[in-house]
């Protein structure tokens, strides 16, 4: 089993992603039930906006594109700003619009039987509605969000303190990390045994 | 295999829910596939809001509660206002708001391995929105989103007509509405054949 | 110059209003202002869901629209459950849709030249969110919301403490209320002196 | 006065921005009040993803946020992605959340007595959440959003044409477009005559 995980913090390398941090302990959780998982910090890519699968030019995109149709698992993992998912996050969803277009060879849509989880971490209030945003989208284009497939940071109230500055309630946020990955385990390989019907 | 769906509209009977005009076409759909679907207009019971699963008093809730809990598949059917969903819809997430502390036998909490899907009509423009709002509000209390688990009608910009007083594209919300049904029929056997695991 | 706050929370008195709590602040500073502040807890109230403004049957919102269009401030006071505003507070705003087609003598929309804040706690994550929900009715309706409107507290991860729980932070919140009334009585003087049009 | 329109299309110049079609009956209606307005199409410019006012190597955000520190009326243009503003509005947001710790001569913060607007279009369903989702980032950073300071066009149900393919309704939308401009201008006029003071 593969799973992927987009970090879209706003940061290029080799800055500190607050993201990547808690970001790890779902990554750690899926090791160890034996999926093969891979990260793209996807700012350090070169991936225009747009809503196509590839613009050419240098585009990074089709080699994420790829990595996404060959995974079971997508975690989107995201900070917060303006209490909202990050630019990144939604450049990502965008350019996987194009997916709701794309079928495979089963006939069902290319986002179909895959299951999906956000990692959210932020300096101030915010992530409920970030998780709701993604997910919508990931649902939206046909991705499948199992029961508590998120985890999340932040403390507040106004702005506080970044993930890495702290070890205020971390034990919540990673336990919470380990449940995710457990539920898209399982669900992943729910969906692997009994799948989705192609669209009629 | 049970289906509960919520109608949330704000009128009370007997007036036309244009909601229920669309969730009709779900409701089929679930029934030729062999599951045992109930339809409750919740305004037209007695719900208090509050975020216990009985608040005294002639409460009807508690008896809401029973069917979630007996069923494996449940939508919420809601119309728009303001871009949202409707109040009812929020009041009835409320009262679920207490099954994230309910066990099952298992272990598992109430929700978990339950699917759930979003039936969304409206006079205008929201139904995006109004889906990531309920599905964000389910999986925070456990409920597996299937992909494309949704359909929704209404047309614009501005102020527009009410669904049964148009045949304007219903052709495409009912198809979607049957892919809904197909998956949340498909998603609900594959977590009942590999269900996710209890928190640890 | 006068002001209404509809307090939304979930809970009939004499149970205790976190959201009050935190609410009292702002209208404390709108007094020391002279602004006529008065404050209703809807949930105390007979109010059906709907969108017109007189319902019948002992609906309690026709006394409320009145001294709505009697205010030149409106706040909406909300606690946070599922990261969003509570029901009560969209029951609020679905009964107030009827005021997009009410116009004053002077030909403007009801809500033109009233401004509107928002007052959010929550024992969890959600603020942001709830405060741009209830924003993106209000300007829909026609309410103008001044810069910084707005106060919140939540503290988290998780689930966490309510507001009447703890002192942890209560200073920026306060300090933050005492901004928003600041800004709304000083918005509402700029739109007396010099309104919004009549829409054309 | 003066008047900044941050077109957030994904395309670069010279490829059709339906966006800017609706916009520039923003833009018209402004400039015959007498308003200098100028459009910056954000996607042909350099603008890297960050929170800081400058963050070198090229970067074009600088000469933008010098034109919206010089305007009395802001107003973001974005297409509609999976029920979502684009990547690009929400670039924009971030870049200009430097503004919340930045002040003027008379102590207020950066965007405080500046007004804003959103206007939407889509090939699908989405607008009121865009408008809410940009207006409640612009009142978070210190911006005042007038009643009914948007405009929006799309139809469905599920993806349609583009605003540039179709004439339906485009009279809704450009009527809803005049409205706006009214209201950002007597806004913009009464915050100039009464404005909200220094925070304290």
């Amino acid at each position: 089993m593969r799973a992927l995980m987009l970090n879209c913090t706003l940061k290029p390398s080799p800055a500190v992603s607050n993201t990547q941090a808690l970001a790890d302990v779902v990554v750690k959780s899926l090791k160890e039930k034996g999926v093969d998982t891979e990260v793209v910090r996807v700012v350090d890519r070169h991936v225009p906006p747009g809503v196509d699968t590839d613009l050419g030019d240098g585009d990074e995109w089709p080699r994420i594109h790829e990595l996404l149709l060959d995974s079971d698992i997508l975690i989107i993992a995201t900070p917060t700003w303006l209490g909202q998912p990050s630019s990144v996050a939604k450049l990502v969803l965008e350019r996987m619009d194009a997916m709701i277009s794309e079928t495979k060879d089963d006939g069902t849509y290319a986002a179909y039987n895959k299951v999906a989880g956000v990692v959210v971490t932020g300096n101030e209030d915010g992530a409920h509605h970030v998780i709701a945003e993604v997910a919508g989208a990931l649902v939206d284009i046909g991705f499948t969000i199992p029961g508590q497939a998120w985890t999340y940071w932040n403390m507040g109230p106004g702005p506080g303190p970044s993930y890495t500055e702290t070890d205020h309630r971390h034990e919540w946020s990673e336990k919470t990390g380990r449940t995710m990955a457990a539920n898209l385990f399982a669900a992943a390989t729910a969906l692997r045994a009994n799948p989705l019907p192609p669209a009629s």
